[in-house]
C-alpha cells in the first residue's frame, strides 16, 4: 500500500479506536506528510474538523505555493466541505481511498480541474461499512441527514 | 440594521481589533443566534476557522434538522471551504454583508438551491477594503491566494 494512504488510513482506524467516526487523511509536499488527521466529531465536538479539515490544521498556515504542489490523500470521498476546502486552497490532487459507501462533490472536483484517484481499498471500504451500519445516526449527522 | 446582521458585523469588528481578519457570522435558527464566530487565521492559527466555519463550530452538534431551518449571516462573501459547508448541512438562507471585495461561490450556492441576500453594507465593505489594503498577504493567505 502506497505510504502515504496507509498513513491516512492509520488515522482512520485511531479515530475508530477513540470512538470516532472512522475517516484519516494526510495532506503531503514534496513527498513529505506535513499534515494527518482524522474525524473529530465525536472526539472534540467538532462539526467541521472531517478527516480532510483536520489534516489541513494540523499542516497549520502555509502559503499558497504549498497547498498549489500538494496531493491530498483521504479515506472516504470528499465530502462538499472538504471539496469547497480543496478548492479554496488549490490542492491539485486527491487520492481518495473509497467511493462506495459514500460519494462527495468529486463531480465539482473534476468540474474545477483537480485530478482524483479512487483507489477503492477493500480495507478502508469494509471499516466504513461496518461502521455506518453500527452507529448510523452518528453517519448521518456527519453528513447533514 | 437587522440585528443578527449586526452581530455578526460585531464579530468582525471584534476579529479585527484582536489583529484578525474582520470577517464574522452567526447562525439563527427560530430567530435565535445558536452559533456566532469570526476568522480566527490570526488569533488561533486556523487555516478552517473562517468566520462562517467557525459560527458552525461555536453552535456545536446539532441534528439535521436545526440547519435545514436555519439562516447564515456573514459579512463577506462565502469562499470555497465556507460554501460547502453550507451545503454539507442543507442551510437554505445565507445573508452576505458584502460581495464587493471578494465573491466567493455564490453561483454553487444558487445553483443548489440556496436563497442568498446580499446587502452590500457600506460599513462592512469599508472595513474590508481598509484591511485588504492594509494587509494584502494576511488576506491573500486566507483566500489561498
Amino acid at each position: 500500500m502506497d505510504p502515504y494512504y496507509k498513513e491516512a488510513l492509520d488515522q482512520a482506524k485511531k479515530s475508530l479506536a477513540e470512538g470516532g467516526i472512522p475517516i484519516g487523511s494526510v495532506l503531503v509536499y514534496q513527498n513529505n506528510i506535513i499534515g494527518k488527521g482524522h474525524n473529530k466529531r465525536v472526539q472534540d465536538g467538532s462539526v467541521v474538523l472531517h478527516g480532510e479539515m483536520d489534516a489541513l490544521e494540523n499542516a497549520k498556515r502555509q502559503p499558497a505555493s504549498v497547498y498549489k504542489n500538494s496531493i491530498i490523500y483521504t479515506t472516504l470521498s470528499p465530502c462538499p466541505m472538504c471539496t469547497g476546502a480543496i478548492l479554496l486552497y488549490g490542492i491539485p490532487k486527491v487520492v481518495i481511498g473509497e467511493n462506495v459507501n459514500f460519494k462527495g462533490a468529486e463531480d465539482l472536483l473534476v468540474a474545477k480541474g483537480v485530478e482524483i484517484t479512487v483507489l477503492n481499498d477493500p480495507e478502508s471500504i469494509q471499516m466504513m461499512q461496518n461502521f455506518i451500519q453500527a452507529k448510523p445516526a452518528l453517519w448521518n449527522e456527519d453528513i447533514g441527514e
